[in-house]
């Protein structure tokens, strides 16, 4: 690659700038022109994937990540139509999130904006680059791609057909950049004056990894460690099926339950019925003492299984003594990802969901339901486990920030302070709704 | 002091998340009382000062510091009735920022909360021990408290009363410490398990101490470098007024301008009375070649002057070719705190809004209207200059963060997906509104 990582970086950012100006509407046909010229090159695309996958079935490719890189017919047009679909969402650039007269003439809105340019590092799975690129898009933000070196030629073919697509657009096709060499992730982490914000998507060990080597704000999350309880007042029937379908519904999933924490009333009454349940599902079990004192297949657990995701079928349970023994347990050893209580009383599980810091706090339902198409946000960009916004499953939310724009005829602070000073109005104006884009 | 950094911070976070749970009125209740309890301690805050005071002049503390660290009549009486104006603030907490029915049902929300424990590491004035105290109390979190130690005197007096009124109210004393010794805020910094967000009050120097020294968010600014930008097609008047306002209002603030960038078209016909007006204010001027020309007052400008915060009645000043150079060299020196235009042409304001990245772009006006309480926030705990929000200046809802709420009835994931999977209805629901409490 003859320009260096800078250079790129400074041309995604001119070419996000402009991208900021542009309309809606501008950025809608920029979408559909890219998801044009993706179906003109699904030839091109699938003959790159084919040799990637030969590539990589020479180099000993675990099964797992080698179906994330496959891009058949079944994974390349929904990902074109899903391109289509960012461009049915609602606008979230230029939103007005406050409208304020200060004084007369002096107007202050905060509005919605691109954060700027965007790093994405990702592993294997090439349909990411276009759901990212129409996100990225949609947003008025650039992005700059680092995919694995595994798909290379698959993710070099849908970036070439992107920059067809936006060459006939208002949106430069500078917007949309694809490293692919190691070292440039390194470089990338680096960039903290023209990299925004960076967006890790892959293994547990690839996020911490990006955490721990940048400055730039990262979201995601590395642990998925989620809990359901089963309270005191849990209904029988509701603590076997949530526990079952967290559990077993996509074991790999960051919104699986890894820890069960069970009332000591519920010993004789409930949990016999659900361990039952979690062994037809080929569940393995592991407990505390008392735990195993419910059948002799049951493992031990220990603190190391309480700070695990297992991230399969395995399932560690521990008795608590109260509600708040369990809240503290969750606070103490999850990852403020998502918890879910089961039980019949109202007031304890508003005291579970006020006293829980995690993103996503359930009452009667499966942790399962934390994700940003479930939750209705038509796209997903991450899931953030970290206390301050944006938190739990993040939607185009995620990619925009504000600014505040003050608009004045002349005015100025000395007006407004010492003796005779004005005061200020403060008055609320009407803001245009657009509907929610979370 | 006998318990560990670590004890504290526990406790702090057992008394954060009981306070979690109050109400409005029990929380403003608390700030009440502590009012009433700092009214009630006057003569033992004021003879605390007076000591810290004497030992401040005797160790040869500088006019200014001194000046923060007196804490007279005119300041502490005023500074009880700003804890009693925290109370009338709209509830940050328990605000609805999304209500959306997936299915039937499972009823998902959006709900604002503490953040938890805040650290707060301010330099002098021991005023803000109580402003702190009465946001953290308002919006439910923990605050551990880092003073310099020239004011330890008083900040204990202050805290003392803060216990003695919160022992009378369903708010632990715990909720407020106060730390004392300097190892303690390289403690504080790495107790990122227990402190959720800094939060640091001083200069520029103790600011990038702490980003540079922690994992824990914080929430705040180093730079001020703010630029005014008089456009060819600027008012005269306009020019003049904002950039004396600007600059001379309040010299040592963050929002005040630093760099004036003129357009050439302007050298002639409004540049000259500009630098008259500021030199009738005793503002030392710097300039680029052609702003030398102007006058032999004007010493020579260069690089590094664009990276300069003065604090001082000082302006560097430089011409530009275009609106788009205007651009380049805030986005490329600026700090992306507050940049304002001056120009009647509504397209130019309008693209200098859109594309400079700064938390603030204003349109003729001064930019000294950064600031929470002239935005009607009624509350600052900071400006914030990163690209993601919180940005700008930020109320008590820099003090809040949210979680996604959800409720069902036995609800599992498995019944949407797959084969004859139901559809959610993501149905957006009433969201009540209690005003904005930006």
């Amino acid at each position: 690659m003859p320009t260096s990582l800078i250079t790129i970086a400074q041309q995604t950012q001119v070419a996000a700038r402009s991208a900021a100006l542009l309309s809606n509407a501008a950025r809608n046909a920029a979408i559909e022109s890219i998801a044009q010229a993706l179906e003109d090159s699904t030839e091109a695309i699938f003959a790159a994937n084919i040799e990637d996958c030969k590539a990589a079935l020479g180099g000993g490719i675990s099964p797992a990540l080698y179906s994330r890189l496959k891009l058949g017919e079944v994974k390349l047009y929904p990902a074109i139509e899903g391109v289509r679909s960012v461009a049915q969402l609602p606008d979230p650039l230029g939103q007005v999130q406050l409208h304020r007269e200060l004084d007369e003439g002096l107007i202050l809105r905060r509005i919605t904006c691109p954060v700027g340019v965007l790093g994405v590092i990702f592993e294997s799975r090439p349909d990411a680059v276009m759901q990212i690129a129409s996100l990225a898009i949609k947003s008025g933000n650039g992005v700059i791609l680092k995919g694995g070196k595994e798909a290379l030629n698959t993710c070099q073919a849908i970036v070439a057909a992107i920059h067809q697509g936006l060459a006939k657009t208002e949106v430069s096709p500078d917007l949309i950049q694809l490293l692919t060499t190691r070292a440039e992730t390194m470089e990338l982490l680096q960039l903290d004056q023209y990299v925004n914000l960076i967006i890790p998507r892959g293994s547990n060990d690839l996020v911490k990894f990006v955490q721990q080597n940048t400055q730039i704000p990262v979201l995601g999350h590395a642990d998925g460690i989620c809990h359901i309880y089963l309270d005191r007042a849990a209904d029988l029937e509701k603590a076997i099926q949530i526990t079952v379908d967290a559990k077993t519904q996509y074991p790999a999933a960051c919104n699986a339950v890894e820890t069960l924490l069970v009332h000591q009333d519920l010993l004789e009454t409930h949990l016999p019925a659900v361990l039952q349940a979690l062994r037809g599902q080929s569940v393995i079990l592991k407990g505390d003492d008392r735990v195993q004192a419910c059948g002799r297949d049951i493992k031990p657990a220990d603190e190391s299984d309480w700070c695990t995701e297992y991230s399969d079928l395995v399932l560690s349970i521990r008795v608590v003594e109260s509600l708040e023994e369990a809240i503290d347990h969750i606070n103490r050893y999850g990852s403020r990802h998502t918890d879910a209580i089961v039980t019949e009383d109202a007031s304890t599980a508003a005291q579970f969901l006020a006293q829980v810091n995690s993103a996503g706090v359930y009452h009667n339902c499966s942790t399962r339901f934390a994700d940003g198409f479930r939750y209705g946000f038509g796209a997903e960009v991450g899931i953030s486990t970290q206390m301050l916004p944006p938190r739990g499953p993040v939607g185009l939310e995620g990619l925009v920030t504000y600014k505040y724009q003050l608009v004045g005829n002349g005015h100025l602070a000395t007006t407004y302070s010492g003796t005779g000073a004005k005061a200020f109005t403060h008055r609320d104006l009407p803001t245009p709704h657009s509907g929610s884009s979370i």
